[in-house]
């Protein structure tokens, strides 16, 4: 390792010499320790890559940083688990000056903040491209939200809206993010909802988060769950000035609703006699037609695939 | 994600269906879950880049897979820390084959078997270079071993032999791997010394993995535990044909066993009046000069230092 590497890692460890009851040992060992978890342990690893996940041109690095903390952590919501710790591994290309590293760590340690996730290990190495490498652990104490437990006439929800984050990212690819800036905040500083997976816990049968789009994920969740899927186009919950803005860029706000991604809600089910259906907007019903997922029009009509679509777009 | 991502998972999801009584969900949902652990949690995340840390013409994809996992899995080794799990995050060319993929799979598999960590997680993603970035976690049931204990006065001991990693990959890289193939063995098939580890547990004072090289290692055990060490060059443990074989290639046995690195052993120290030593054999002593580490020959006098001798070739 070459030297000046050893003087980044020390400046990130004291970036990151957070205080936290659950951490016996932070950067700067082989290996961190964390006092044992009384509840099931939840590991996740998600990757943010330049030119695949995102473009610097879209963001500066701190935002990208958190961003890519934020999408980590998403995956423990979606198991209602409650994070406890983060590490970071990231490909360095040659050129990244120390003031570049230094903003995008600043990044990374604001998502580990505002998600009490403190950073307690990392790794350095020299790439052709930018990368972040998050792998977050998390504890369960209740029951863990699997995307397995769907069953034929549950209730499917959302939390939040659908397709802003992609509509964000498309401005920003078109050059034209002042047309619509909160959109553009959706996309460049997504929540993790982990207060909507602690609260979900013990009423879900099933959840995912909103990565790959919402008709995908939902349809992660029927595969797992041997299930089918309905869904209505005219009630999937979308932000004010959306579909304006969206036809007005020439795209086709429904498919972008459903397959654009990068929402980071968290797309549930909810058993047919539940009393209480949690945080989000009921979206359609599961059904017995394994691995089928239909949207239907106002009409009640399945309407042509708007996925593929949209597929050429997200491509 | 592209489609023929979600055909790769499936079938590394396949590999990866191994049975753990501490892992409660595997491959395929938000986050995989372990069963609460009694011990305190260890965690450590390592990257393998290629043109960085290999090239593909030094070993098969499964031995680079294998190789990557045995390097991840040391650092839980040098605290201590029973092997549980890990998350594999691999950075795929748009090149790379899918019999390639399934190659590099199989060594990773391997590995996990080896060491009893089942992989429970993961992430693929496009990128311009090959890269194996590995997350381990395991347990440590008694004693941490970290490397902020030694105290002036500890004998310094290193499992196994120094340096023949290094020669292996000197021999690769000269495309002459037949003049030692026990050598390039020992770079491409390196041990993670868990067993060690947990027989230092209550013995050792400090400890840490031979990977940047035995001087560089020890100087993070004196940085971290604010004294010094002297190392005796005569006592430095050498593979057979070790010498001749360096000299042979043109190259300083005694720098290369000293910052060659990769050799995965465990450096270790333990207090002057312990009865018992471990596995390793004793190669000096910590001192009280802080920061200091001096290799003494075999009259006693500190040498010039052989690391910076040795610098041009490692970088």
């Amino acid at each position: 390792m070459p030297d000046d590497e050893f003087q980044r890692i020390a400046r990130i460890k004291q970036r990151f010499a957070s205080a936290s009851q659950d951490v016996s040992l932070g950067i700067g060992d082989d290996a961190a320790l964390l006092r044992a978890l009384h509840g099931q342990i939840a590991l996740s690893v998600d990757a943010s890559v330049e030119n695949v996940h995102f473009c610097r041109d879209f963001a500066r690095l701190d935002v990208i940083g958190e961003r890519a903390f934020s999408a980590a952590i998403s995956d423990l919501a979606a198991m209602a688990a409650v994070p406890k710790a983060a590490l970071i591994a990231l490909g360095l290309p040659r050129e990244l000056q120390d003031y570049e590293l230094d903003e995008l760590i600043l990044g990374i340690a604001r998502g580990a903040e505002r998600y009490a996730a403190p950073v307690v290990g990392g790794n350095l190495s020299q790439a052709s491209e930018l990368s972040i490498t998050t792998t977050v652990v998390g504890e369960v104490q209740g029951r863990a939200l699997t995307r397995s437990g769907a069953r034929p006439g549950d209730r499917i929800f959302v939390t939040g809206t659908l397709g802003s984050a992609a509509l964000g990212l498309c401005l920003l690819k078109a050059g034209v993010s002042a047309r619509g800036p909160s959109f553009v905040e959706r996309w460049q500083n997504p929540s993790a909802r982990i207060q909507a997976g602690l609260a979900l816990s013990e009423l879900a049968s099933a959840a995912i988060d909103v990565s790959d789009g919402a008709l995908q994920d939902l349809t992660h969740i029927c595969e797992a769950s041997a299930v089918g899927a309905e869904i209505r186009a005219s009630a999937l919950p979308l932000d004010p000035g959306y579909c304006e803005l969206a036809r007005a860029m020439g795209l086709d706000p429904l498919a972008l609703a459903l397959a654009g991604g990068e929402d980071y809600e968290l797309l549930y089910t909810v058993p047919a006699n539940a009393k209480a259906c949690g945080p989000g907007t009921c979206i359609g019903e599961i059904t017995e037609r394994t691995g089928e997922v239909v949207v239907l029009d106002a009409a009640g009509t399945p309407m042509a695939a708007p996925l593929h679509g949209y597929r050429h777009f997200a491509g």
